[in-house]
């Protein structure tokens, strides 16, 4: 029995590696093809990043040819390799972080070679035998204290790699041994090579088809932002409905792309130091305030919190019989979170298009605020007294917690609007925009009416309430209303 | 009377500007004083960062003088300038940096210098009007396709720097313009270089005061739960207590070390991946599980969202009235919240001592679940008649994120028990450790019965629990257990 048992597994041993064996090469070609998958879908996320290897090849190889060319090689000297090396150091993906490199790369270069020159002059006032001991000193502190200084956070944002290009020339230059007359020379042709390099860079990456820093964090805010609508307009619906069905919200119909914004904190704040470093570009001036994306991207942060917490609660949300209570709260919670998305959406729409959110998020804060007040009164109109409080708390928490989700977007709301006001978006509400498709916007959820409208005419009607709500809460818009010479209500009046 | 104000207008232009030129000094001495007390500051926080400076200008003094001394530097030639370029590029804060890094450089010069000998004999063949054309597709292609595997996360992660140094390399050596047999000297002089600069900066870092990736990140998972565990067992306390003196918490006073988890994921990752090159130090072997660590520290993320969560609650905690049914629930709330405390004060304190948290923190995590269902009993039994559900709500979603949290630690503690068997930590629960203060542990808050229990033997009392407990839920504990002649339950009962 023993021996059989043994025989057996001899044999299953063999069959099994054998198995193995023949099933090598198939394991090889899906391993290929899984490979050329994920290449696929690398590139096909984001096609920019098949054109920036591109570009970094056509800028590496126009670099490496002017170099391999004889008489620009005998011009420059061995220093041509340095216009290579600046190429791959220096070329990132967006602009904004390519000029950043290069700059950083020139005036530290260009500092520290000075620098260095000045060391070296000042060591060989000590003498044959004193200069190396001075050298080797003044290399030492100096590097010490650069290297201390990228650990303060706003020279490790912005100027970290000038820094180490800093402390790298100036030992070169410090310690290389030529004498001065012959550093110059040197120093010139190393500067100008590096200038070539950088140069070629910043070209092609301005203008072979950019990846603007700037542009990228406007629309990952946007995008953001839309995330947390998509999630807050689906989830009144799905949740109430869901647990109406099977008794239990299991949270796993709800949209998850609010939790890529959880850890967005890092890659924003990158891309808004690159951004600082671009020039104009599209739509966006020089000192467009990119700052205070970062503001609107921390608020968002601080939704997307919430809604996780929202997201827990569903999960567990198994506890029976509380479905009379939350039929109570669900009108109320659902216009909430509805608003809510309705408002974000809004907002990242006006975002897109640059015009000022103002009005048309403006009514989905002051319904979902309005929503939020129905909820108190069901709540308090809720009667009790057969009621198990243990079965009714998490709807409740839900409840509670769509309370702070819509103070948390009031204040996005704010935010962006004080965005748009920096960034002097358009104002959607003067120009031709008080068309038929405004309106429903403003007094949306049924109630409109048709509106005849005029602009600088005098023969309005209803609509001059628009202004008027607007004119009343904000100054600048007020400003642009006498910009255009829209009639002020009191004349209007007189027209009616 | 508009020539008079024009004067006194001009009065106190002059005197403005005159305040501001007698300003300037002071100005500029608080500037100075400010940047000096920043610097100490930053000095202080870390006081690694100073040797970390330090040891920079160590290394780069090193490798200058030795690129400085004549006998060395006709050896090298001028590739002995590679020495100090690599010290100045690969020395990083910590270990598993620097090891990375040199490693990265070194191999994937290697690789590319053979490379490009091979692609400049390769392209020798075609002819002197074919070799730039060549070659300049063949820098093309390679750079544009080490340029684009840069995006995938797991090389960008590991290797970027390496694909970096090998497309420098690459370029430089097959763009040269060398003959092979000179080339093959060029690559052997700049390969030693790049070593002996790499081989100073990993011998300086790992043995001058050195700088654990790991050891950080352990420290940092560690002190992030107690961080968690410091506001949990402060918050039960100053919640009710500041509600019940002035009616509202602000929330001011509650420790909010917790807000720095919310953002710890990039910088726990990039430790991560340092760590995995480190070699065995301290208590730490080579293959240390340091990916785990990263499943600890997603799971105190979790639990830092619900404290945000609550901590939201609490500033908005502005309805009066709730008071009577806050100090229903004040005890199961403050209970389950200064266990969870407990619980990870007890898997920071095993994380630091490097022993089996099971016993200490398992008895806190069944205190927090029996609060937990104390809870549900006081929610049952609070009479709801007279009460407004508005005023309860806000201590009621309290509670209930209480709940999810719970449940957050329970899983926290599930996976540093996973950790210290996966680490192969101490047992603390073996040895001395049926003393007299265990027991109290773990039938702890005296609602615990004395339970009548039998798995192999019949007749078990109260003690046998304990090994029960430990017994059934944890096979590890277990053969612990046997290995060390701990009496079995029967035997035990014999002895009593």
């Amino acid at each position: 029995m023993d021996i059989d048992s043994t025989a057996q597994d001899k044999a299953r041993f063999f069959a099994g590696a054998w198995g193995r064996v023949k099933a090598l090469p198939g394991k090889l070609k899906a391993k290929v093809t899984s490979t050329a998958k994920s290449i696929k879908r690398l590139g096909q996320d984001d096609p920019r990043r098949l054109t920036h290897s591109l570009k970094v090849g056509l800028a590496l190889t126009l670099v490496s040819l002017l170099y391999y060319a004889r008489p620009i090689y005998d011009g420059f000297g061995v220093s041509g390799m340095w216009a290579v090396l600046t190429v791959v150091v220096v070329f990132e993906f967006t602009v904004g972080g390519t000029l950043s490199k290069s700059l950083n790369r020139g005036f530290a270069t260009f500092l520290a070679g000075a620098l260095g020159l000045g060391a070296d002059y000042f060591a060989s006032l000590f003498g044959k035998n004193g200069e190396p001991i001075v050298l080797g000193i003044l290399v030492f502190l100096l590097a010490a204290a650069a290297t201390f200084s990228r650990f303060f956070p706003r020279i490790k944002a912005r100027y970290d790699y000038g820094v180490l290009i800093f402390i790298l020339t100036f030992s070169l230059v410090a310690v290389s041994g030529y004498r001065v007359n012959e550093l110059v020379v040197l120093a010139h042709q190393r500067l100008s090579t590096i200038i070539m390099g950088g140069a070629t860079c910043m070209l092609i990456s301005i203008f072979v088809c950019p990846v603007w820093a700037g542009e990228d964090l406007h629309k990952v805010i946007a995008s953001n932002l839309e995330k947390l609508a998509t999630y807050l307009e689906g989830f009144g619906g799905v949740y109430f409905q869901s647990s109406e069905s099977d008794g239990m919200g299991t949270g796993k119909s709800f949209p998850q792309g609010y939790k890529s914004i959880l850890n967005s904190k890092s890659s924003e704040e990158s891309l808004a130091n690159f951004a600082r470093w671009e020039p104009g570009h599209g739509r966006f001036r020089l000192r467009h305030p990119w700052k205070h994306y970062l503001k609107i991207g921390a608020l968002a942060r601080q939704c997307a919190y919430q809604i996780e917490a929202i997201n827990g609660c569903i999960g567990s949300d198994h506890i029976q019989g509380s479905e009379e209570f939350k039929g109570k709260i669900e009108g109320s919670c659902t216009r909430m979170s509805a608003e809510c998305g309705k408002t974000l959406k809004a907002l990242a729409r006006s975002m897109k298009t640059m015009t000022d959110p103002y009005s048309s998020a403006n009514t989905h804060v002051e319904n979902s605020k309005a929503a939020m007040k129905d909820l108190k009164f069901a709540l308090k109109a809720a009667s009790l007294e057969n009621a198990d409080l243990a079965a009714i708390l998490p709807a409740a928490t839900v409840g509670s917690i769509l309370v702070e989700i819509v103070k948390c977007v009031e204040k996005i709301s704010e935010a962006v609007h004080e965005l748009s006001q920096l960034a002097h978006f358009e104002k959607e509400t003067v120009e031709p925009t008080v068309s038929p498709e405004k309106p429903p916007q403003l007094l949306h959820r049924g109630i409109i009416q048709p509106v005849l409208d005029g602009d600088s005419t005098a023969n309005d009607n209803v609509v001059i309430t628009i202004h008027e709500i607007i004119s009343t809460d904000s100054p600048e818009n007020e400003k642009a209303c006498d910009q255009h010479q829209v009639p002020k209500p009191g004349k209007k009046i007189e027209a009616l």
